[in-house]
């Protein structure tokens, strides 16, 4: 008799991350002790046993709720119990930055990268859902800003280590680490639902923990589970979470072709600095763009390349807004002899003549 | 004292549009008697004798309510009271085909093609709102079905004349019509929303209709409006109607550049059927695409190319689904022998070597 399906479907997403890894390579669960990362845990162990893989595991002590570092030891007990070695778990202090769902985000993956580095993890495995996948769409299109954050979570990714965590970890007496620049994540359970993993963990003879916060309407996220989804599956009918995850698998292919052809599209526009040239001084204006070359693209990658260009003269990603990019973009198409628009980071985006020019904000006056 | 927001507001959406348009031409409001379509006819009517446009109204009579026909007919006279010349209706019969939405749909703009062309109007205005974009976004991400369905309705579009019309213009004795093959439609209010309609035509003196079946769940249109977008407003804060109309105008940009790419990558991809060649026998594989540089584009690139071969071998676009193209899309990247793919309409995807060619279902076996 075969195992239970939900325990075999679990197994078998856990096995198709696994066949991409070296032999021998370590494989960290993050688990929480919720039925997600639970049943991702208990299926890595049994995987990663048949497959010569070595199996570790980390829970993250957000120190957030009475008793928290209670929970993350019985977490480390579990996961060992399942085989997984190391199992240990990190504390870490939850900052403000953000919005408290953002700052214990942060936080979490500061300390998994930091974990990953020290245990030389070939990947760190994600507990994330189609459920998860499809609140993550819905939180997208409530900011409306288009494709990249429709796109949801990415089944594979990596994380760029931060400066201060390389050094740290190069620092004499560190733990020697062959120079990861990122480390890697991975999502193996994107097309199951949060009942095929309660389903496994039961059928494991698991015990997961139900976060009180994931019924905290003081979460976003809580709210969009609770009251958005099933007002959806109410109106829709049923299937709309796996509608969700489907629509950001396609406008993740859709973003990641855009991208592309903007990368391309940059480099076609660009005018390198030339040493003397006034127009294109890199003191006063480090980034000068062709309009000609820019007013033949199609919008989507034109308003891609004039938001790399803010970003690369110093605006912050993440407050340069859709409504500043197409500012910018008026001074392609419909430019009528205005000469500038301020960016956020204290960047200006300015026309003169037939060159879009980015710099700092006392630049093009 | 200048006129209410409201009225000021709606005004100058239907100003830019008039801007557009030849002196002296016909435009048409399409007006239901709600407040949106009120307020966008009250508004047509003020404009076009300024801007030195004709301008008329038609309502559309759908039959599918208890004394429609005499509310048609209270339409046309608060239409005639405006000043709209023509102003009239036009009764259809709704059929069932797609369900009651979709039939009553298309039957109104079937109703509406023909009026615009009868009275050789250069745009037809639609009184869709914002809140009907969000509407809209929201029924396409339920579909799961891509950037195309979350792009809403656009602001301008044209909708090509089926034959039998065109025919039956061109009979002896029709209304002499000047060779159109599309009617033209705008849709000026979308960057506004419903409480602004309803203001204007209070303060226009106008008494909008409230269509019994905007309040009728069993319309999954209605359900949207009034559970679904309350329980995002609920859970995400105001401002969720905004951010999913910006999330389909971003999208609309990203899909006509994703389109523009596909149609060249299709044009370098084709092989041009040549006489005798049995792997591209225009008779059982009209269509023969290269492998080798199919592999090459990006994925949401390729899934664009391989959709339209199947729509030009006779697959129809209405049931040719995302899983059938990414099977198609598998005989490109996943090819593990396997020879070919059916999809709906009695087409059949199949991989001959270095070709990927698509015919009918009795071909390729």
């Amino acid at each position: 008799m075969g195992p239970d399906p939900a325990v075999a479907a679990v197994r078998l997403a856990v096995r198709r991350v696994l066949a991409g890894r070296p032999p021998g390579a370590m494989v960290l669960a993050a688990c929480s002790g919720g039925a997600d990362s639970l049943a991702l845990a208990g299926a890595l162990a049994f995987e990663a046993a048949r497959s010569g893989h070595h199996a570790g595991g980390v829970t993250v002590d957000h120190g957030l709720q009475e008793g928290s570092a209670g929970r993350a030891e019985a977490v480390v007990r579990v996961m060992a119990g399942l085989g997984l070695d190391p199992a240990g778990s990190v504390a870490v202090t939850v900052g403000e930055r953000g919005g408290p769902e953002n700052a214990a985000r942060e936080a979490r993956y500061a300390a998994l990268d930091e974990a990953a580095v020290r245990l030389n993890a070939s990947v760190v495995l994600l507990g994330h859902t189609r459920d998860d996948q499809a609140e993550t769409v819905l939180l997208g299109l409530a900011r409306g800003s288009g494709t990249r954050s429709l796109a949801g979570m990415p089944p594979e990714s990596a994380r760029r280590l931060p400066s201060s965590l390389r050094e740290r970890l190069d620092a004499p007496g560190a733990v020697e680490v062959s120079e990861p620049v990122a480390v890697r994540y991975a999502r193996p359970l994107l097309d199951l639902d949060r009942a095929t993993t309660r389903r496994a963990c039961l059928a494991m003879g698991l015990d997961p923990w139900d976060d009180p916060h994931n019924d905290d309407p003081a979460y976003t996220r809580v709210r969009v589970r609770h009251q958005v989804l099933p007002a959806l599956e109410d109106a829709l009918g049923p299937g709309v979470a796996e509608a969700l995850a489907r629509t950001a698998r396609l406008l993740r292919d859709d973003a990641e072709a855009l991208d592309a052809y903007a990368a391309r599209a940059y480099a076609d526009c660009e005018i390198a600095a030339a040493p003397g040239d006034p127009a294109a001084d890199a003191a006063t204006a480090p980034i000068a763009l062709r309009v000609a070359d820019l007013a033949e693209l199609p919008r989507a990658v034109r308003t891609r390349v004039l938001r790399t260009a803010a970003i690369r003269a110093g605006s912050p990603p993440g407050t340069l807004a859709a409504v500043h990019v197409e500012e910018v973009d008026r001074l392609v198409t419909a430019w009528r002899g205005q000469r500038r628009v301020d960016l956020p980071g204290g960047v200006r985006a300015f026309r003169r003549h037939e060159k879009l020019l980015f710099g700092p904000a006392d630049a093009g006056s």
